[in-house]
């Protein structure tokens, strides 16, 4: 969900940028999408990709598509030299406390706009409402503060605290639709992509917040 | 969820029946809805009753709604002496196993069809799609084989294996449509019931099944 929600929101998003997803899913995932061209992943501990080919096989074959190219280092410095590049920046980093803690911040979404093309769009992992909504909200204004467009979307995971995760993304386009915005990729098209999870519907869905959570963010959704 | 996906399904539910729910939440939901006049409620053990007015006020506050009649007693039984009677009837059981394993036969969809009017809805509990499926394929196949439209709906619940809960849902309608069906209801109407989970569009995207659920569901959802 974290790679098909921001891919199926942007038009046309040929160059993608992984930020962390040292495990390989989410670079798994990316480069299915037919319009993506290129995939750029820069994971700063390789230990972690090292472990996933030994030990998650099925999470490291992205790692082997000729799409990506994978560079081991800091996120930051990297995006500091590629200066609108990319379509879609996706963050797959582990929680906003610890070591992570600069991936949820404003500045790190200034980088961010500076990295992407004009209407691009990035999506960050985003914590469970039930747990912790002030964490949600903060990141969302430090998003707020460079892109005129932000969401945050739910999908159910067994295994994460509370069964699920939430999203938070970001849009430099003004007019930009997060629901209803499956674009360039008839039905047809999804069927051929044998995807597990991912449906236009459930896309929607995501964006569906329960009434409080809707009312919490009111300030900071559009 | 399991009060307001089928009371939003129907047209006009004025007369609803509750079995189980001896916690007192279903009730405290299903009386909001403005066109609800009766809710009768049948739950089997008296000291559920008992132990959550002492312990679950919020929850067993549902007792004191004067539109609702509750009855101590077995929801078969029940069911056999009232033909014809309800627009909603709503399972608010424990799991498949154990004591409410009956309450997910298709000879408990025969008995509610009979104790339900024309175009009467049915929603109980209806178990993880992460856990076993084959539970839920089995009680949505008894459902259908007396409910022309039958669906499966899932919601976020933190508390329960996995983080959430499905519900079974079905129609003796044959053009009931379960998305895009909340009527007679306007958004101003909504607003003024004041819930704190349940909106329009959360109540479609509990219907938005992940693809490999969807697909494994097709032969029974209709």
């Amino acid at each position: 969900m974290i790679s098909f929600l921001p891919l199926f929101c942007h038009p046309n998003p040929k160059k993608v940028l992984i930020v962390g997803g040292g495990d390989g899913g989410v670079a798994r995932e990316v480069v299915k999408h037919p319009l993506v061209e290129e995939v750029h992943q820069i994971e700063i501990d390789e230990r972690v990709v090292e472990l996933s080919k030994q030990h998650l096989p099925s999470m490291a074959c992205g790692f082997k598509n000729e799409k990506l190219k994978l560079t081991i280092g800091d996120g930051f410095e990297y995006m500091k030299n590629h200066k609108n590049e990319f379509d879609v920046i996706i963050t797959d980093s582990s929680d906003p406390i610890g070591p992570a803690v600069s991936l949820f911040n404003e500045s790190y979404y200034k980088l961010m706009k500076h990295a992407l093309k004009e209407d691009g769009i990035v999506c960050s992992q985003g914590g469970s409402f039930w747990l912790d909504l002030s964490y949600i909200k903060k990141t969302m204004l430090g998003c707020k503060e460079h892109f005129p467009k932000v969401s945050y979307a739910i999908t159910s995971v067994p295994s994460y605290p509370c069964g699920h995760i939430g999203f938070v993304i970001g849009s430099l386009n003004k007019n930009q639709k997060f629901v209803n915005s499956v674009n360039k990729i008839d039905n047809f098209d999804i069927e051929a992509l044998n995807l597990k999870y991912y449906t236009p519907e459930v896309h929607d869905a995501a964006f569906a917040l329960p009434r409080w959570v809707q009312q919490s963010l009111m300030s900071v959704l559009n």
